[in-house]
């Protein structure tokens, strides 16, 4: 298998939601792909959250994401 | 929105549970509830865990809280 | 309780799944179990994946994993 | 207060000043605020600067930006 | 000089400030010293802040404060 | 020599090449040039690649680039 | 060996001695445990120290030590 | 493209070479591929070298290895 | 613009001031000047600093410093 | 002296005492030299620990060993 | 207690010993006040060594030590 | 083959060169061995570069050199 020499952008988000570290990443994902097309890869940075009443009340979890540039 | 110059304290608490790395940071808040007030948000410091039988048998997750200082 | 002065001995794996980030690391261990004994605690590492289609396709979660040396 | 799922983005700026790290700061938000959106929060990732005559010439703080992303 | 062998205790505080990252370090010593007593030295460890309006709302200063232990 | 109080924007960029870490990094920029003006500086973020044949078949440097804000 | 789901706080100290940095690590200890008890393990932090007639006078250990939160 | 949930081992090597930090790498890969198969990325984690007569006698670069563990 | 290919070396200096960062940055090279010609720029290490009667009594910030070398 | 273009393997271990941070890396040898030939050099990665009636039960210091991979 | 408004440089030394970390750091200073006056205190960088027969033939110990400039 | 209690210095280079990495560390120790004798390993600690024309214009890298002092 050959590798074509691609170049990587790489751009940071944070998701967040309310039950998991995985649908907090998705929901980025969700939002992002609008916009951006050819993701790739991620890479989980900092996990974060709100608190409330004793309890999380949001994960926000940054991630950093390559996709490819187009020619 | 003004914002109040509030002095913030933050501590560290490691929480456990043999199911999800959600669950053992949930664990750790309903503890720390009983003794601190106005947590607000906290960090995920460090993932470990015990292995048992080949399989994860507890998450280990440290995290750091931060609460407000009441006047 | 007497703490014996044991050797451990600490490697890496990278498991994976299409689900989340706890099972990653369980399938690693499930693989690792046929030939490393004794193993005692994990820390994560790095917690990566593949996006296919705007969402995560892939969680890729390294861990370092320690075992008791024999003797 | 219920938590909106909102997805932010966080941009990489260096801002620059003569006289304070503070000013360095705020002059990187002048200048975004023209293209960007609904800044909402900022971390200080690196302070650096340039020395001229034995003093300060200029100080470059690089900040790493979150702003939220429109729906 | 002889060292007396003593002990401290590390805290870490969250300072804010609407002006400068100064004032936000000493308002988390103003609110602090209520309480905690002997506080001897100091390390920046993060800074923060807040933007509305496209400028810095409030800095968010997070130290870490060595205090002596009493005997 | 004064220093005008310029603005910069920093991107990440993961260049690759099957030969060199430098060439890796100059396809990054030929790649870039495209729609980024007013590059000025990078550094260099990590150095990863991929094995066939057990030999490095592919060098993928990421680099931070950061370029001046037009007024 | 089933694991209960206990929640630990960790706190951190700095011991002194002018002899070795295991003992300025058993200081720490010997001071904490007056008020800390089930304290359970620890990481060390950073090791300092000042110097005196060219030679070590204090060694200054930072340690980060882990209890367990009574019910 | 469907992912195969493998797991991967992960090994640190240090290759050395007289000429570049690429050859390094690469005599790293020629010795390992006698013993360990599948191997498919690897990170860059450290480069030294060692001086003589005032110019690099031999480099020294650490890389991790990430392999697929067979079935 | 042609890049001469100079060498630089580094040094570090810890500044200190009552009264701000800025300041204890420029009295560290206010003194250094007096021995280290053609300083060229610098990078904030470190910011610590000696708490008295609930205030800081002095900032005390490390600096690595890049000056020329003369040929 | 010229420099052979050896390629080294780096494992980790911990070594455990009740004694101090010196005994605890010797132990970790004992153990390894049993079956790793050629053990060159080591770095302390971290330095852990067990606490038990408010003293250290145990010393548990994790190297990183490397030795050369024979032809 | 005034603070007098001094500025140290900080320089790095690896000290050796094949007995201990702590003899290690005391070499590198017998040898470094022929030189150096005024030195006030150190921090560990690094704790390295050599191997031989299986076990620790010499201690390296990288410390930053800070000392006063004299005006 | 015993090992002689030396006290090593560390010192920091960057050096530069419109070519390469390795060639931009060679030109460091050029120029550095006009004044310090017995340097004997050093560490890469930073890569950095400046862009012309959309492509690499300066390697820049920063390097951490150990040397014996003398008796």
């Amino acid at each position: 298998m050959a590798h074509t020499d691609n170049v990587y952008k790489l751009i940071e988000l944070t998701g967040t939601s309310s039950n998991s570290i995985e649908e907090a990443v998705n929901n980025a994902f969700t939002r992002a792909s609008k916009t951006v097309r050819n993701m790739r890869w991620f890479e989980v940075i900092e996990t974060r959250g709100a608190i409330e009443d004793g309890k999380v009340a949001q994960w926000q979890v940054t991630i950093k994401v390559g996709f490819t540039m187009d020619d």
